[in-house]
């Protein structure tokens, strides 16, 4: 069984088709949100902060740290912006945590503060990238995420897609890392503008489940990129995925309909036993409500502190990551 | 590709792999309404009329039709009503029925009044149920739903379950009735008595599709039955169940949460091409309504007519379905 293991100083989790579906919380990550960036610069961490405790109220599993604050000359604010964020995180919430970044020297830096055992994103197919990325992952003994992009971009085609995923997931043997520490994205296109982008994820997914016995994610709210109820098409997204196996996400914890998917999805998965968490979240749930309120536990362990992150706000999905 | 085709007097539709899930409204039904089998032995039909124009204007691809208003006796009383109901149904809404009874003397009433093609529902791989209803489906030239218990009950082994539904088939091969005319009910049972209940069912309908090739279909509503806020598992189930293939439900097409789930699915599966249906439906919506309301127009062709059925209430699943 293919078992994914992160943790924080306090908590381990491990992320595979036994467990509960892995929500990485998305929200600390300053790309398309100017005022964040900007607070970011100015060392006013008081939106990562909220957005820390807020996802980790509302049921999130690992938080994805991103302080991507410039395209001009990263290489030069990021390590130590990352770091800072890292360290103020990881003093807030016992969750493990995703360190999010394109620059290489940004992850060092970040892996050397890190506690426990974080998740990297990401590396690609680029040779660039795998030359960069693969030995910090070797020598830090973690995972990483493997985007099934390369020098060409992003195929159209799922078989590409799968055949860069492999290649990825070979490169990694190569340097010692197991393909069970390797948490394949096979790229989620927005469905308004590609009708097949749903079939195209769950084959994708059925193949990386069944022959690279991998764990998956995604950008989850890129599939519904440019439609109308964005919410809903996530929402119905999320159990078709689960269904087809993919293991985590990296979306907003602070979305009650998603997280409610995602819920409902872990039940009818057999993940949640005897429903447990579902119960206890929506016991009291009453008709026309969009979330069950509960009290608000920051460091509660696992998804029994909910609700709280009631925000409606939000940006829009990434459709370039770092 | 497997075709099931059920049709009104002016109205086809086809259920099948590629096409939008066929929701079968499940609110003509006096089993467990006790007002409702009152007005209708009594000859008031108000309430069959609201159901079957609410329904419609939901989003129902079909209506089921059951007039089983008492277990005494049923023969005496249960064919000239379900016949009168067919006939109130018939010329209010242009959508196809399904006859529901497990009176054999009935379903044959209905059948000589039936416009179109209707769909039996149902039989069962009991000997005497095979023996009375294949000869009828025959003649008549109609699809049946095949329920996957015999003699022995409900079985608790999925592997036994695919046995019953496939003997039904070859049953049905016997009496000249094709598989494309079978849509087969898998059983769902409740997640939260029985937590495989959801992987016993999406392992079911791989089969059912794989190896028999035939449509399913399931009372919906079973999977949530006994647990808090079941409008949200059963929102996370249908997209779950569309993924792994089954094409229709019998379920309540009143229901916001459950019919927005229905629409998303169909988006990811690529059965709403151009996500028409999606984008007329929620063009307008806004956060916190739990449907987006639109001009209510009984008779209107398929799901664009949405809305207008805002009733938040229902009765609870079925557990024995007629």
């Amino acid at each position: 069984m293919t078992r994914t293991i992160v943790a924080s100083a306090t908590r381990e989790i491990v992320i595979g088709f036994d467990q509960p579906f892995c929500v990485i919380g998305e929200r600390i990550n300053p790309t398309g949100r100017k005022k964040l960036a900007a607070e970011m610069v100015a060392g006013n961490f008081d939106t990562v902060i909220k957005d820390a405790l807020e996802q980790a109220a509302a049921g999130a599993t690992m938080l994805d740290v991103n302080a991507g604050v410039t395209a001009v000359d990263p290489n030069a604010t990021e390590p130590a912006l990352l770091v800072q964020t890292m360290e103020i995180v990881q003093g807030l919430v016992d969750l493990p945590l995703s360190i999010d970044s394109s620059v290489t020297a940004a992850i060092e830096a970040a892996l050397k503060v890190a506690k426990g055992r974080p998740l990297v994103n990401s590396v690609t197919g680029e040779e660039e990238k795998l030359e960069a990325i693969l030995p910090l992952i070797k020598k830090y003994n973690v995972p990483v995420v493997a985007i099934s992009n390369d020098e060409t971009g992003i195929s159209m085609d799922p078989d590409v897609r799968f055949a860069v995923a492999k290649k990825i997931v070979e490169r990694c043997a190569d340097f010692g890392i197991p393909a069970h520490d390797v948490v394949v994205d096979p790229l989620v296109m927005p469905i308004g503008a590609l009708g097949d982008a749903g079939r195209q994820v769950f084959q994708l997914l059925y193949r990386l489940r069944n022959e690279l016995k991998v764990n998956t994610t995604c950008g989850l709210s890129n599939i519904s990129f440019g439609l109308p109820h964005r919410h809903g098409i996530n929402a119905a997204f999320i159990p078709m995925v689960i269904g087809a196996g993919m293991t985590s996400a990296i979306m907003n914890p602070c979305r009650p309909q998603e997280m409610e998917a995602v819920r409902g999805a872990n039940v009818l998965a057999g993940t949640d036993k005897d429903c447990t968490n579902w119960i206890r979240t929506y016991k009291d749930y009453k008709p026309g409500e969009v979330h069950a309120p509960a009290p608000v536990q920051v460091n509660a362990p696992g998804d029994g502190g909910a609700a709280g992150g009631r925000r409606r706000g939000g940006r829009e999905a990434r459709m370039n990551r770092g």
